[in-house]
């Protein structure tokens, strides 16, 4: 067995990187595995070549199209084969989508000779048991379907629909806010002796803490971006670098007068979501956790796409946010 | 965040225990998530008990009816939903058995007053691209189906069924043997650190060693005794615990004269095992699995069921298989 370890000295830079779902699952592709490893190749390339000079990185990333569809194929076939409730599909997901990302950032690292330990750790993450969202689902799940399928399914399954981004609708389900991660000691020993790790992807299996202190699922999906934001503060991360599938973020999107942001700070940040100018459920949860990061006392969040991560952190591309 | 991670002695000993995919949904399941959870209580509880004195433990499982109905939720459904490859299913099942496990055992070590990190790291396990295995399916994976069921099921899909146990008929998926483990050193590290690691579930997922040092998933099922015996080789485990629903090995099996050994040594295991004293695909490996870890320097492998760890480690039940 080789021994890949080696202790990273604590004062070099911690950073977290997490991979939006949508850029695993792209916008026009069929959700095949081939397209998936494809689009990871991509980003795992930009990030490896990112991993150098001994930085800590830890790895997040979404699963909405593909945890969608883990639920798809229970509810389809429930009255053959008994489904799994919500959160055991999260965890499914993140021994899937964890799978992928470690094994092409291992390869992407190979080709560039730099051969590191990247583990997946299934990761949860409690919240509160009393949080309003349970009342109110906001959550994308699935595919989109037309307004009459959206009717049906409700009317079927009892879903929750709703529309989203004017591209038809989704199923939504509730999305509480994270308050801890259990195995974030784990996360953090691992990051600093030089291994990647991959956590909390999709956000985390969703647990609640009963009155004993034992743990239980919960059938939700937890915003990957707020679990970030919570998993970077508790491993006491310096940065905090949000892949997506836009170059950076912007005001009056989608509308005359459409500007992108080079940079701005935590006060300006919280003006600009105040007045709604970003979508909930895509980048408004984005700056939000940027904003929860920088109060902790993270250093700096970077908001682009892959490709731009090099040109990001020169300060050349993407939206970067400041105490 | 609470830190929980301490420093285990390396004198202390390290134990591998495997959990039976027959010991997670038993045989009279339904195959629901509540069933599971149950079930687990009942190992975990066992496993939990075990846990004090310093000891470094990590958990492998079996995956076999679990694994076995995410690819027949996958095969259904795969002319609405693109189907994942039979790696990615393994890849989901280490996700979710392992989230189980680690939380039922977390909240069993809980009750105890014993607090620790209990966490799954998805593993790949590397076969060589040339194992006879893959030109000869034997693996059994999903459900039972009648001999005119399995036909329809092999004319359709092209799958090869075979008769198992004289239980009914199942799908045989290529078996080929472990020959490296990726994410050994890290598993190791955890484990002396006196965090509790779930790894190689369900054997792992079988990944090939392409011709540049890059890995590849391929379709297969790795047996989980022999990827266990391997991880327990890599690790370094002094005792490998090997969980499964009969209370010790018996030779003549289910027919006159079944003896159980309380005892034997590798010797006396081979020849048994030449013998064809163990079926393939159940006690067969986990023989084998036993000879291989005490060859490579284990000490001493226990066989039995998990209502028996306790008095099996105090020389009253199960088998006991030594050098």
């Amino acid at each position: 067995m080789e021994t890949r370890l080696s202790v990273v000295k604590s004062q070099y830079e911690k950073i977290i990187v997490s991979i939006g779902g949508n850029a695993i699952v792209r916008r026009n592709d069929r959700g095949t595995i081939e397209e998936q490893f494809e689009n990871l190749k991509h980003a795992c390339g930009y990030i490896g070549r990112m991993v150098k000079g001994g930085k800590s990185i830890i790895i997040t990333h979404g699963n909405g199209p593909i945890v969608g569809n883990i639920v798809l194929r229970n509810e389809m076939v429930k009255n053959l084969i008994p489904p799994e409730p919500l959160y055991i599909c999260d965890a499914d997901s993140e021994g899937g989508i964890g799978f992928m990302i470690q094994q092409t950032l291992y390869n992407q690292l190979h080709k560039l000779h730099n051969i590191k330990d990247v583990v997946t750790i299934v990761t949860q993450v409690v919240v509160d048991r009393d949080d309003p969202a349970f009342k109110d689902p906001s959550k994308p799940v699935g595919p989109y379907y037309t307004e009459e399928e959206a009717k049906k399914l409700a009317d079927a399954k009892g879903w929750v629909m709703k529309e989203d981004s004017h591209r038809g609708f989704r199923r939504v389900v509730p999305s509480p806010a994270p308050k801890k991660i259990i195995e974030a000691a784990v996360v953090k020993t691992l990051a600093e002796m030089g291994v990647i790790v991959i956590a909390a992807g999709g956000g985390g299996v969703p647990v609640i803490e009963e009155e004993d202190g034992t743990l239980k699922g919960v059938d939700a999906v937890i915003d990957k971006d707020l679990a970030t934001a919570l998993l970077a503060k508790e491993v006491k991360a310096d940065r905090f670098i949000n892949l997506t599938q836009v170059d950076r973020v912007y005001v009056n999107f989608g509308k005359p007068g459409q500007r992108g942001i080079t940079e701005m700070n935590v006060k300006e940040a919280r003006g600009f979501l105040e007045a709604g100018e970003f979508a909930p459920g895509s980048m408004g949860p984005k700056v939000q956790a940027a904003i929860d990061f920088l109060e902790a006392g993270g250093r700096e969040v970077i908001i682009t796409e892959p490709e731009l991560i090099e040109s990001a952190l020169e300060g050349k591309a993407g939206t970067r946010i400041v105490k």
